[in-house]
């Protein structure tokens, strides 16, 4: 059986090697890393945030869906257009997602911890999603979301793709803003849980 | 301090008050119900689903916000077409948003059972929020959510009021299904664990 030192060293090295083939969201490295430099937590599978554009019966339809456009750092009214000029099955959704972290904490102590630290960053949806052999995993999610009807077979309203970008990139940003909150957060309680630990070596000499 | 069976009950009295002055959701009373029949768990706050229209500058926003629309059964294509033609201070949003139960479990091993028969009933954003004195709260969610933007001051796009409430009603109504799945999952499993206990009292004599 695997230590948990050695779960973490495997997610670390994933990463590491997702970012290399360009599978890494564009913008989520150093928020992942802090995680990682903290002792007791990893992360597992994360989103920096993104807008898709998605022919699907219901936006959360994983099956009988296809993606049109996929972006994490932003759309143009142009992506919004040609989406637009397209046939469409199902029904055309533009979905902008604010950041998800899964994170891995050693125990329940630290899970409750982060989760503290998240909630009071924005990261107002956050809870424990389950234990098992790698620790106790964390959910961090803000409530930032937008799911707008595009388009259907006998839908077609004439929208302005321009202004619709525009909202959508706001949505998008407030969720890049918390994710930085976030990440600066977790550094400081990492910076401080290290220097209660030098305290209590001090104290102990 | 208050013991767990004083938390439920108080609980209980509540749900009944609030139905009594019509500020429960009219259709949710029967599945607090099952939760309440169970002998380690009650709900807390819940709602079963609901259709708002609020005028915010973002969707999920509490303070600048109002809320121009509500109903938890549905949204015909009148109620829109007169939410258009409101003046609007920030952004109009129609936001559906699928059944959410908080429920407090007796113990941990209460909490990891409810959550997995309301995964595997369509709740697959589910898990623990926090402990506290009244036991382990949870949450059961589903993905079920729209979040439309209608109007904003500089946009105004010409919809289809009645395809959009068609389309509005449909997922409302995915999310209705989904309760009604989980009500029957966790009187079933009552059923069987009430079962077992018969056995273990008839084992025992």
């Amino acid at each position: 059986m695997k230590s948990w030192q050695e779960y973490k060293e495997e997610a670390w090295n994933r990463i590491l090697r997702d970012r290399e083939i360009g599978y890494l969201d564009p913008d989520i490295f150093d928020v992942l890393e802090v995680f990682f430099k903290k002792t007791k937590s990893f992360t597992q599978s994360s989103c920096s945030g993104r807008i898709v554009i998605v022919d699907a019966v219901t936006p959360w339809d994983r099956k009988n869906s296809s993606i049109i456009f996929k972006n994490h750092l932003g759309i143009s009214g142009d992506d919004i257009k040609r989406a637009l000029e397209s046939s469409v099955v199902w029904n055309l959704w533009l979905i902008v997602q604010g950041p998800i972290l899964h994170v891995y904490a050693m125990n329940e102590d630290e899970a409750w911890n982060l989760i503290k630290i998240a909630r009071q960053a924005g990261f107002k949806h956050s809870g424990i999603l389950s234990k098992n052999e790698k620790g106790v995993l964390i959910e961090l999610k803000t409530g930032v979301r937008m799911v707008h009807l595009l388009k259907a077979p006998d839908y077609s309203p004439i929208q302005d793709p321009g202004k619709l970008a525009e909202v959508a990139n706001k949505i998008l940003k407030i969720g890049k803003i918390k994710l930085r909150k976030l990440k600066e957060a977790i550094e400081i309680s990492s910076t401080t849980h290290n220097v209660n630990v030098e305290d209590v070596k001090e104290i102990s000499k």
